[in-house]
Parts: structure tokens; C-alpha cells; sequence
């Protein structure tokens, strides 16, 4: 394509990031009545410090398909939510029993486990409110936005996420199984950032080649992304992460490194982010975002 | 109104109870693949007995203004799935720690809390899913489904049950405080109540003084469920209940008796069924299940 602009993925981050951020607060109010606690519970882990990764997906994944990234802050920012609250809830003690996210104490470590199971509660419910949001359906068809809600509670759910969460826990400690770790990683992790992006998708009315195009790449990030976290338990750095880098091997989790090894599991990264840009050969400059955010996931430091 | 017949309320509710059954059955699949604990916890809670009363209040709610109680299903099965989970989670260590509940060991104590967390987080998750079926899109324009949608999110979250529970938590064994009393049983339980039958009333297409009558009803009874709940921990026998008479008074929970005494719980309950009863008096033999259902909720035994 001629005529294009360079693309700076640094500044693109960024631009999204404070969007969200200023819509996420936008969507809270300030804590006040009975139940302050759990509002104040709910924005601690909410504006903790996300790279906003998913909701950045889904403005990206509306501009791929010439969309206007904006218009579907309210689905992307409730897809935040979801993300919060699964954070919350994996960090309690009954699961994942971590003291330390993001560099900072774990919900349940500041409010207690009530409130943080309830903020927990709060977030995924306050989701899907957010997605009924009148100034999205000024823009948006009611019926492409039932779609998406079906779409996001479906990867969110016990064929998803929480499937995904379930399985994670339980096989914690057993012997390595690759159709295991594969289930794990593409429910637990990938099921929502492939809703990210095919969501924007959608909302923007991407269809046809263009939306399977869009999920086809969906899927081999979400995957590459917690192949890419697995590695970053093994190599990366504490500080930098804002959580404790060797975590997942000394609980015994189920992980790429563990199952497959370093070597093995950094080659099945690059060729994943190799076939999602090839996904998106179908679309020119617009899908640009999409193609750097692929190749920035496996690069991270954090 | 001339011609209507004898309403037997025992005979409807096992109907409508049979309806729900039938439906929350065809809604969930046979537990397999990896995830397939989770499927089974959600499914032991679910049909733990529950009487179905949420559901039913929805069914009734679309009958009394002219609807088919069938066609609201979906959302009337969601709205048991968000009530069950609200159980699951509540009844775990952290929050209320109980073991027995509808006469049967709690979620936690047959799959362990990590399962139960994601069984409740499951059912919350699903519900929404639910609410965007095929059939009810079929049959209910998308944009009114998306207002249901918003209705029930909001009553489920944090400015209704989920703040309902934060507060009742932290208010265990605090001095009696009217206000916040009124606040719990509004929020922790008569949201949602008033939500199941201002849902089913929108979905049929009530509106206007019609559906402004419907929530006056649905408030009054919410509450008055709650209160009655609350004297049957005093009055109620636990084989019967399913769960531990006196668990609120040994608790020190926030509740109408502990605050007003037996006496005038009885009084205020009565009267808020009056005045739902009331509420519905522009409505014709089309709302007599509300009525009834009304005079049941205080008379109940579990």
C-alpha cells in the first residue's frame, strides 16, 4: 500500500492505553454508601497497573476491519473487567494463593477474602452491564451486540475461561501432558484475547473472510501469549514483572517449558506469531496494530 | 372479571418448577472433557432442589401483562443460575462457612472451595450467555433484550446483591442499625426478586403504569421474602428448611428481628404484601399468580 505512515507500536500502546484507562474510570464512581469497600476493591485491581492488552485488542481488531477503535471502548473496557476479576480470583488462597500482582499487594491482601471474592463478583457482573451501555447501542445494531455478549460469555465461561482455570488447578503437580497444557493455555488464556480482537471485529460489522481472518489470528496469539508468559516464569525478571518469576515451576504448573522445554516452546511461539501475521494478509495498513501487538507479545519483558 | 377459574397456586408453581427444570436441564451438558468437575459442581447446585421462585416470579411477571411465561425461559433460567451462584459463593469458608444447605452438603464440601469459586463463577458467567439464546431472540426484539440485560446486571452487581453481601458481611455482630438492615435485605435479595418479575413483565412487552405497577410489586415482596427468611431462622425448623434454624442469631446477622423485634418483622412483612397486592390492582386475572405467590412468600415453610 502506498502512501502509508509509519507505524510506531510504543506510541499506539499508549494512545490506547490512556483511552481506556479514561474510560474505565469514567464507567466507576467514586466510593460512597454501605458498600464503598467493594467499590474501592474493584478500582484497586482494576487500575493496579494492566497493560490493557485485551481491550487494546479489540479497538485494534475494529480499526483491522476499518472500524473506529473508540466506538467499542464499552465492550473492550468490559472485557478488562473480566480480566480483573479472573486476576482476583486465581490470586486467592483457595487457588493460586499469590500475595503479590503487579508489583502490588494482591486484592484479597489489602480488602480480605470476602470482599475480594465479592469484588471479584462485582467486576464480572458490572462486565456485561457495561456491554448494554446506551452510548454503545447509539452505534452498534442491539443484535450484533447480543452476538458479542454471546461471544465474550461463552469464552469466558466453563467452555472457556473458567474451564481453563479448572483444569489449571487441578493438574497442578502431575506429570507433564501436552493435550493437558494445550487445553489449559487456549481456554485459560486464549479463549478471551481471541474474543478481544474478533469482538472489535465484529462491533466494527467485520464478516465473512474478514472475521475468520481476524479469529484465525485471535487464536494463535492467545496461545503464543501464555506460551510467552510461561517462558517469562522461566526467564524473566521479578522486578520487571511485578510478580515472582519461578512461580509456575515451583507449584508444579502445567506449562509449555514443562511439557514440551524452553527450546521446543520458544519455537511454537515464533511459528504462532509467524501464522497469525499471515492471517491477516487479507487486510493493508489498518491491520498494522495487530500485526506489531503479534510480534510485541512474545518480545514483552512484562 | 367474569368467567376466570379457580387458581390453585400449588398446582402452578409445580408447573412453572417443572418448566424451569426441564429447561435449566436442556441448558447444560453431560459433564466431559477436561473441564468436566466444573460442569458437575455447577449441576449439583443447580438442581439441589431449589423451588424455582425467581424463575417462576419471571414467568408470572410476562403473564400478567398478556405474555407466554415459556417464551422468557432463558432469562428466567439465567436469573436461577445468578441466584445459585450467589448461594455457592456465599455459603463458602470466607464469606458465611456453611456446610449444609437445602438439606444437602454445600457446594465446597463435595468439590472442594477452588472448584466451588469457579462453579460460581461459572453460573454467573453463563447466565449471560443465556440471556442471548437463539430462541428468545427469536421472539424478543434484541434492543429489549439488551434493557433486560442492563436490568439484571445491575440488580446482580455491586449497587444491588453483590453490595447487599459486602454489606451484610461486615455488619455481622454490629449493633442493630435500621438503615443498614433495610439496605441488605433490599440489595442482597430484593433486588433480584424485584428484577426476575420486572424482567419477565419487560420481555412480554409490559410498559408504562403496567410495568411501573409490576416493580412496585416486585419491590415489596423482595423485601418481604427477605424479612420472612429472616423470622423463619427464628420460627422455622431446620429438617424442613434444609439448613440451620438460628444460623443468622448465632452469626450476629443483620436482621429485621435483631433489630425491630419478631413482632414488628411480622407487622412490616404483612403489610409490604398488602401493598404489592395492592400494587396490581389495574391488572386482571392475569396477575393472580403475583397475588398468591404475594400471600405465599409469608407463609411459607422453607
Amino acid at each position: 500500500m502506498t502512501g502509508k505512515v509509519p507505524f510506531d507500536l510504543k506510541e499506539y500502546l499508549n494512545e490506547k492505553k490512556g483511552l481506556v484507562d479514561k474510560a474505565l474510570d469514567s464507567y466507576f464512581p467514586d466510593p460512597s454508601g454501605p458498600a464503598s469497600d467493594v467499590i474501592k476493591a474493584m478500582k484497586y485491581s482494576l487500575f493496579a497497573g494492566g497493560k490493557r492488552l485485551r481491550p487494546i485488542l479489540c479497538m485494534a481488531g475494529a480499526e483491522a476491519v476499518g472500524g473506529d477503535g473508540k466506538f467499542v471502548l464499552p465492550v473492550a473496557c468490559a472485557i478488562e473487567l473480566i480480566h480483573t476479576y479472573s486476576l482476583i480470583h486465581d490470586d486467592l488462597p483457595v487457588m493460586d494463593d499469590d500475595d503479590i500482582r503487579r508489583g502490588k499487594p494482591t486484592n484479597h491482601k489489602v480488602f480480605g477474602e470476602a470482599i475480594a471474592l465479592l469484588a471479584g463478583d462485582g467486576l464480572l457482573t458490572e462486565a456485561f452491564h457495561l456491554m448494554t451501555a446506551d452510548e454503545l447501542i447509539a452505534l452498534v445494531s442491539p443484535h450484533l451486540i447480543l452476538k458479542v455478549i454471546s461471544l465474550i460469555a461463552a469464552a469466558a465461561g466453563y467452555g472457556g475461561m473458567v474451564g481453563g482455570q479448572v483444569v489449571d488447578i487441578q493438574w497442578e503437580g502431575k506429570a507433564p501432558d501436552f493435550p493437558i497444557v494445550e487445553y489449559i493455555h487456549t481456554h485459560k488464556t486464549g479463549a478471551m484475547i481471541n474474543a478481544s480482537v474478533t469482538s472489535g471485529a465484529m462491533l466494527a460489522a467485520g464478516d465473512g473472510p474478514r472475521l475468520t481472518a481476524i479469529t484465525s489470528y485471535g487464536k494463535k496469539i492467545g496461545l503464543a501469549f501464555q506460551i510467552s508468559d510461561d517462558i517469562l516464569d522461566i526467564e524473566g525478571d521479578s522486578e520487571t514483572m511485578g510478580k515472582t518469576a519461578g512461580a509456575d515451576v515451583e507449584k508444579g504448573k502445567m506449562t509449555y517449558p514443562a511439557v514440551i522445554g524452553l527450546n521446543k516452546s520458544k519455537q511454537i511461539q515464533s511459528d504462532l506469531v509467524e501464522k497469525a501475521i499471515d492471517s491477516l494478509k487479507i487486510f493493508d495498513h489498518g491491520a498494522e496494530p495487530l500485526r506489531q501487538i503479534a510480534r510485541y507479545i512474545i518480545k514483552r519483558k512484562k
